[in-house]
């Protein structure tokens, strides 16, 4: 009965998110990490790859991960499966989300200091990145090389906001930072994206064009951000308002950003980028907490679907084969970003050492768009089916130790906030 | 770039969705009728073979009807897509906070005259229906007419669910008496389809089969609500207790519905009769308003998406051309369910001459289940592509007619409910 397809597809539905919430409820409750590191161990652990391969059922396996097997069929990424396409809508409610908890004139006020996080942070693992490709894989040439660096360029806006909202630090200062520079490097791998494919078609490369993406792609981006900024009275009083009595007004502003995330593709932006400007356009509205009270629980129900089928896509058998370049790409993108970011975060934003640490270390997590770098990489020939490999190991040991790496810094600094704020209050009692 | 697929995706998603939500919108405040008959008709208006035709688009053309076009390769059903998806979770969604929002005890009060007007409003339209399909089709034969018959067996759990929410009256006596219906019917309905199939493949008619299928549906169907109903406790200790503290308890009880609506499945039963009783089971916990708070804007998020969906699926031109029968079916399959279900009600439920008319008009919406039948039969080469049709335009026109009968009877039924209750406070003022 060809009714068994739906049947089997809400069966992995559930059972993906079954894994995910109890890999999550372990990760918090017995690992004390973030509960996104519980929903990629919990994708990695039912992965197809792993126990997930006892299922000896193909239609469930072709939905579980991308085209059936990313191992074996690797450069057929232009595929997709269902179960993408729901973990690209809870990819989208996340981030709008996080836009909406955004606090957005403390976003405008580290802007500076975000991009220059971001370019910081660009710059290092790029070149480290490069010349690390071009030890360890001499035959693919430079086109192969700068993809490699441009691979791990971009931190993961998807997975930096969730370990932030899982620490509770997403409108911290550093959170902030943190954001902005992770909205900022995702613009410039896209950028860079372009450019590689430039080369690797053309032969040739096109600095005017790559400015033209990237002034664009920005200047859109900017451009939604102001008008929620100035115009937040009229989205209220035209967008919001008249949905308000159907009670449907959350449910319209979050299907109104998922049309934002379709149209900043149009000027080549990632749609996370465009939903979390979204989020960003209503953050100061009067309607800002009766949106997050109502689409709150749609996040919550959708993304750890995202993370966790993040995590089924890896293979780790393969990863094995190529474990010595992995290692050295690991090590460059994590401590490239580190120190990458370290020092803008010191001088642009006169953040304290340990300040400028946290936000070096938040921008570590590598994800999304690293991946499609990758893909692209794969899918014009550039890079094999190993070195793919190599870029989602990258991305996910580098989600994996980031919570790890970041929470002493935060109790730290939580220890040394307590202590000042000790000081001052005894001071009042004094007086 | 592969990319591009995804952000269609998105798009379509976004498209769908904000078309459902103006249409609903512009339902409920300018045409007075339930925001569900808006959806259904945005999604006729916004069908690849209405004004989304324009869309010169091939894949958003793909994503946004049951593999490409339905009209055109309708033999194909048993493939799926994207938007499929979406919509099978959404009504999913819908049915479990409609199962949530249910009075167990009443529901289990009207047991008996529920499944009274379900086989009431079984028989009638499936005789009816056989004796037209004899008439309008003759070279199709027995099992082509039983088919015929079946499909308009089965009443819409989902749409009359929504209707029912929509007019404020899913918790009346009426409500409750169309539900209990609504879902026996659909078991009885699946049965049917058992029996057709058998009739269909082997040529003879197993008694013993149909009533084991029948009985094992039913029974774990009824095991669940029992488990439910006496076993609640255990379910808030050891199910939703655990999860309180992470805050995704609501979630955690929709992922668990999920679970439930794919496991009837495996008893033959449709997978939002599992989600139904998977609400049913958690409704009686003390934890039902907190669940209800936080799956009701998922739900309010995603089914606007599935009666959008339905609508798309029509296509009028091949409808005109089989005009007549498609008439006569509507007719009978109307008329049928109110006239089959009326005697019961009133029999059975003791309920007045109002009540009763109410519950009959309440059956009549058919959908998901009809359309599977009609389904099978196309696929099983009984029926042909023309039939097809006429099944889909008897579950829209049932469903579009729905509301604007109901609408007056309810209504009626406020006044004089309100008259009985201005007498009482009128002695009570005298005493």
């Amino acid at each position: 009965m060809e009714t068994d397809l739906y049947f089997k597809l809400i069966l992995t539905f559930g059972l993906v998110l079954i894994a995910a919430r109890m890999g999550g409820e372990v990760a918090e409750r017995y690992l004390k990490q973030p509960a996104v590191v519980g929903e990629l161990l919990a994708g990695i652990v039912i992965s197809p790859f792993a126990i997930g391969g006892l299922i000896n059922d193909p239609v469930i396996l072709t939905f579980a991960t991308i085209n059936g097997q990313l191992a074996q069929t690797g450069a057929q990424i232009n595929g997709f499966t269902p179960m993408e396409i729901v973990s690209q809508i809870a990819v989208i409610a996340l981030l709008f989300v996080a836009g909406l908890e955004t606090d957005v004139r403390a976003f405008i006020r580290h802007g500076f200091t975000g991009a220059m996080v971001a370019i910081g942070g660009v710059i290092l693992p790029f070149s480290l990145g490069y010349l690390v490709a071009m030890y360890f894989f001499p035959g693919i040439g430079t086109v192969g090389w700068l993809f490699i660096g441009a691979v791990l360029t971009a931190t993961s806006i998807g997975i930096t906001v969730r370990i932030l909202m899982d620490m509770g630090r997403l409108s911290s200062r550093e959170g902030t930072i943190i954001l902005v520079g992770a909205v900022v490097d995702d613009i410039i791998g896209l950028v860079i994206l372009s450019v590689v494919v430039g080369v690797a078609e053309t032969g040739e490369f096109s600095v005017v064009a790559a400015i033209r993406t990237g002034l664009i792609g920005f200047g859109v981006w900017l451009g939604l951000l102001l008008i929620g900024l100035y115009g937040h009275k009229y989205i209220s009083r035209y967008l919001l308002e008249p949905f308000k009595k159907s009670g449907t007004m959350p449910v319209l502003a979050l299907i109104v950003a998922i049309l934002i995330a379709y149209v900043v593709t149009l000027v080549g932006l990632h749609p996370v980028v465009g939903a979390y400007v979204g989020g960003l356009m209503l953050a100061s509205t009067l309607e800002r907490e009766e949106i997050l009270n109502k689409t709150r629980p749609i996040m919550l129900f959708l993304s750890p679907f995202f993370f966790a089928y993040l995590g089924m896509q890896v293979d780790l058998v393969p990863i094995w084969a190529v474990i010595g370049p992995a290692l050295a790409l690991i090590v460059v993108a994590t401590l490239g970003k580190i120190i990458g970011c370290f020092f803008p975060a010191k001088w642009a934003g006169k953040a304290s050492n340990l300040g400028a640490l946290i936000v070096g270390l938040g921008m570590v997590p590598r994800g999304e768009v690293g991946l499609i770098i990758a893909g692209v990489g794969l899918t014009h020939g550039v890079i094999n089916r190993d070195i793919f490999g190599v870029a989602v190991a990258v991305s996910i040991i580098t989600v994996l130790i980031t919570p790890t790496m970041l929470k002493p810094f935060f109790k730290r600094q939580s220890a040394e906030s307590e202590k000042a704020e000790t000081k001052p209050s005894s001071l009042q009692d004094q007086s």
